[in-house]
């Protein structure tokens, strides 16, 4: 039995991956496969439209909000956010709180001027910088609730003039946020959701077509909204996994459920590493992220050997980020806390034979 | 049993299906899933360098051209043309042999100058429009080499003093093709190399760099070269099916092998339109697709009771695309001759019955 502690694209419920694959082969016992029917077809127009369905029920989208199934990533949000919100001119505020925080204002500057209002690089990104004034005068304050190579994340997430716009990548469906303190939320597929190869993006209608730019289609919010998801073939299989894990959640009692269980799988992993004499956490313990538990070993001789102990136990994926080093256990929604137990446990052996 | 004569996403191999299901489950043996596995993994990296190596053998990809496994479809492609191709103030020249053809040269008017030097718009798209001459100052020369929605194919590709831009999306693999020929091949996977979701380009490398616009990241195929299509996250499982397809089609004999059978399957097909006194083709004689064969009723009241038949016999998606109507038999790479025979069949039993 695998523990996947991977940081994504991360575990998926069993029960999902087992009618994913019974899709592949024959969707709903119509005689073909989910790869091989038209996107115009009823089958998936049902699937499309449930998903949808399924992101404002978990969320509570309020009105005036659209829910787009898009491609390319989380990455490609970073460019399409200024392109659509962003004027000629214009300004917008960033806070820089990991590298994908940075990889998302750098790709802004292509489209106008970027003001770093705060930044975490002092300290290597191992605390949610919190002291900083929103400029009014920008069109849109940029966010990351969860930094998934340090494991930071926003505990509670700061007032502002101005329309929030935030990568929710790591951490969305994972517990509660008021979708209407935000004017554009944005999330890769792979981490909560689905598989890699779709993107949500929850965005406030009345924030679109102010910008004054021309847009090409395939990146214009409007034309995707107009389209339905649809202004093109969309990733059918991608966001027919992520229904399917939207409806496991909402079986599991919802957003709400699943934050008690993520907030306790936490608490127990990061009461261990506190506790444990050969390890230490990274962050500032007020800042730490409830979905990428990192931590480091006293002793650096230790790293190789406690990595080698965690696979026979089959522990997988718990190698710290290139550019973070140490150990990172990332428990996503569909980890259960058994595989958390046995990372624990692990430990505890660990420290008890290299004492 | 169903014939799936959809015309995309379009119908992808039993055997294929079955792998992509078993890896959906276990990926190899690894006691994971392909949706759940890290695209840093050597099992992910063996996927995408197995799927490169495939096209460009299967195509004959010469050296100094790069492939590419992107996101976002052709219609994504009709942009990022123009963004990396087409310098400011600079032209382009587009042949407007359909819609997706009409598509492409409006998303090239965001970026600069769209020279339409023929179209085939005058009789709705049923020829391929050939008396041009190219532009020796335009930037690229953009070709469709198969009209899904009418059914038309380019039979011979115009000699071209510029680089040839072209959408293979619907006949890609599906035939031999000199790719020394063109400087950007590109191609959306859901009709002859997998499931929608991905996107292959394969683009001259010495093309790049010259349009000298600021591209953001992930619309820069010198970006995504760098890379080696991981500049984020890919679409994990759409590039797995097409290295599955792709394995498939190799061991099938490869392109040459399947140009015999597509050809097969379209002269058994047309010879039956042409010879029975029901239906009539779409499109001129010598431009017709070998994917897509459009046929009428010659009795427009036949319509509706003709598909109704068809479907009795387990015919799925023949009916034509909503701006050209009548029928549509895509027959795409998977679809074996004996779904063409038993559509045949049903033509022929139909018009017994109708004399």
């Amino acid at each position: 039995m695998k523990h996947n502690f991977g940081a994504g694209p991360g575990i998926l419920p069993q029960e999902v991956l087992k009618q994913a694959a019974a899709g592949v082969l024959d969707f709903n016992g119509i005689g073909l496969s989910i790869l091989e029917i038209s996107h115009r077809s009823p089958e998936f127009e049902g699937v499309l439209n449930e998903a949808v369905k399924l992101v404002k029920e978990e969320l509570g989208v309020p009105e005036g909000y659209s829910v787009l199934f898009l491609q390319g990533g989380a990455s490609t949000q970073f460019a399409m956010v200024p392109y659509n919100l962003l004027p000629e001119g214009g300004k917008a505020a960033y806070v820089e709180s990991g590298v994908w925080a940075n990889k998302a204002l750098k790709e802004a500057k292509y489209f106008g001027d970027v003001e770093v209002i705060a930044t975490a690089k002092d300290k290597n990104f191992t605390y949610i910088p919190k002291d900083f004034t929103v400029p009014a005068d920008a069109a849109y304050l940029h966010l990351t609730s969860n930094n998934t190579i340090y494991g930071t994340q926003l505990q509670e997430f700061p007032a502002s003039p101005i329309p929030v716009v935030c990568d929710m990548s790591s951490d969305i469906f994972s517990r509660k946020v008021n979708v209407a303190d935000f004017g554009l939320i944005y999330a890769g597929a792979q981490k909560n959701m689905g598989p890699a190869g779709t993107t949500l993006v929850i965005v406030k209608d009345e924030l679109l077509g102010k910008a004054d730019r021309k847009i090409p289609s395939m990146f214009n919010y409007q034309a995707q909204i107009d389209g339905g998801s649809m202004y093109n073939t969309p990733p059918v299989f991608a966001i027919y996994v992520s229904m399917l894990t939207l409806r496991w959640l909402k079986a599991k009692g919802g957003v709400e459920a699943i934050q008690k269980e993520n907030e306790e799988k936490a608490r127990v992993l990061y009461e261990e590493i506190d506790r444990n004499p050969l390890f230490k956490g990274v962050c500032v313990p007020e800042d730490r992220s409830h979905m990428n538990v990192c931590f480091l070993v006293e002793n650096p001789e230790h790293e190789k050997p406690f990595l080698k102990f965690a696979e026979e136990r089959g522990i997988e994926g718990i190698k710290g980020h290139r550019s973070a080093g140490g150990f990172r256990a990332s428990i996503y929604n569909a980890l259960p806390i058994t595989s958390v137990y046995v990372l624990v446990e692990a430990m505890q052996e660990f420290a008890e034979k290299n004492k």
